[in-house]
């Protein structure tokens, strides 16, 4: 069922990203060809078809919600065009195509990713249209600029520079690196959610589960990332592997073994699963995005 | 009069910028700590002071209004971090003291301009608290966003660079220079005043009359800026001077000459001070706001 629900609305989420971003042929038109570059290069869309799922699993309306599913797809984006940079991660290739430091130069990608954040976080006040959304529009842009922010996917970011400069003498346990991806990639797996339940005019008690939902969910990605990295190889996930070992970077894998790691992804996969079967209604979606995640390739 | 009205919101607006930023003893603290020095350099304040002149000129109330002015100032600092860069102008110096990447390194300055970016527009959706600004508050995001996107700041930074590698060969008349500006800093500088006035419930025929008098007084800005380049000194703005000429940038001096500069200042100035006297009450910030920037030494 929710193959067909995540495959689906990936599909309506790259048309609207296709209306809602600027043409290449428009001033200025090699930033915008930047920005076009790097939200087209594929992608999984997770971000705005989790905030999907959590509509429907709260009775909203996803047409309208759409739009701002949007806005997270670009904000996820901003973060890995940033993230990218030779004087962060410095990675050349991304979703298979060269990073957009590698195709247009570090100044235009520095700039792109500083367009995405703004135009990303401009969707949620922009859409929904209507007076009878500015509440939640308020609370959303709220959200989410706290799960982006300093003490939140930035501070993970920031975090997990530093553990990689600190070397094998510092702090190397399983609370750090849960800690550098509950801030890095977590929180706005969480925010999606949220969106997507703010918008619908979901109960607290609802908002309070996807979060629940949402925070095992993220980790139980970043365990697969990790894994990924480990078994796959750059045709499969469209960047490079084996990266983070050669880096010294913490990983589940490393701290935990291969085994372990992978009894620890099944365990907080059926968690996430657990949760979502609470949600009484239209909850089947959110289901089989916690199966996508864990048995996905790349 | 806005003698006194410019230093003591200034001073209001230093007290409320660190209220509403993290300490540099919070966690992620190396991050916090770059913020802190960009934000704390010095500077004039001018984007949220003359948001709070123009809730003044409108009735608003200036306490109330001061923390979303606060954002203005954290979204300008974010440009001017970003702006710094080694891939962009690589300056050493802004504000008197080493920028951003020279104190905490390149990915820390690329990080906390995104943390400002994301904190400043995070700050018109969280204040003023209240429902009854929630429309306003989705009204000012928009505008915001609207003024640093693709066809605003960010663009006019692209086309700015685009311009200088042009090199001689390329448009380097006085419309290209005027239209880079009128994105680059001018449009910040008009959403300043629709802040100010949106939170204060004004006109739209007032709005836009702000709206006029900031497209006069943004242009006159860029005009003295130039100006500043070529006559004063680092010891006096707090950056390199000079760096305009050795770099080939298009600036009103080379373009008109420095009398003629100068008249174009005087003549744009003019016409802000006739602008802001159509404001029938209150409007005495904003007549003395031009005088100052057309008078400032740095």
């Amino acid at each position: 069922m929710s193959e067909a629900f995540a495959s689906i609305w990936r599909r309506r989420v790259e048309e609207k990203l296709d209306e809602l971003l600027p043409s290449a042929s428009s001033w200025p038109s090699k930033l915008h060809g930047a920005i076009r570059h790097s939200v087209f290069a594929g992608g999984k869309r997770l971000r705005p078809v989790l905030a999907l799922a959590a509509a429907r699993a709260c009775g909203g309306n996803l047409e309208t919600i759409l739009p701002a599913a949007c806005g997270l797809e670009m904000i996820h984006t901003y973060s890995l065009i940033h993230d990218d940079l030779p004087a962060l991660d410095n990675d050349d290739w991304r979703r298979g195509v060269p990073t957009c430091h590698k195709a247009f130069g570090e100044a235009t990608a520095i700039l792109a990713g500083d367009s995405l954040l703004t135009h990303g976080l401009g969707c949620f006040s922009r859409y929904p249209e209507g007076r009878e959304f500015d509440a939640a529009k308020v609370r959303v842009v709220n959200s989410v600029v706290a799960a982006i922010g300093t003490q939140g996917m930035i501070g993970g970011q920031m975090e997990d520079l530093e553990a990689e400069r600190d070397g094998a003498g510092a702090d190397r346990g399983l609370k750090r690196l849960e800690m550098i991806h509950a801030n890095k990639t977590g929180k706005l797996i969480r925010a999606s959610l949220a969106v997507g339940g703010q918008l619908s005019f979901a109960s607290d008690e609802t908002l309070d589960l996807l979060d629940r939902y949402g925070e095992k969910l993220g980790l139980a990605f970043q365990i697969k990332d990790d894994l990924l990295d480990v078994e796959s190889s750059r045709e499969a996930t469209g960047k490079e592997t084996g990266k983070d070992i050669a880096r010294g970077k913490m990983t589940f894998p490393g701290i935990l073994g291969l085994e372990e790691s992978k009894q620890f992804l099944a365990k907080t996969i059926l968690e996430a699963h657990t949760l979502a079967r609470t949600l009484e209604a239209g909850a089947g979606p959110l289901v089989e995005l916690a199966e996508f995640v864990s048995a996905r390739k790349s």
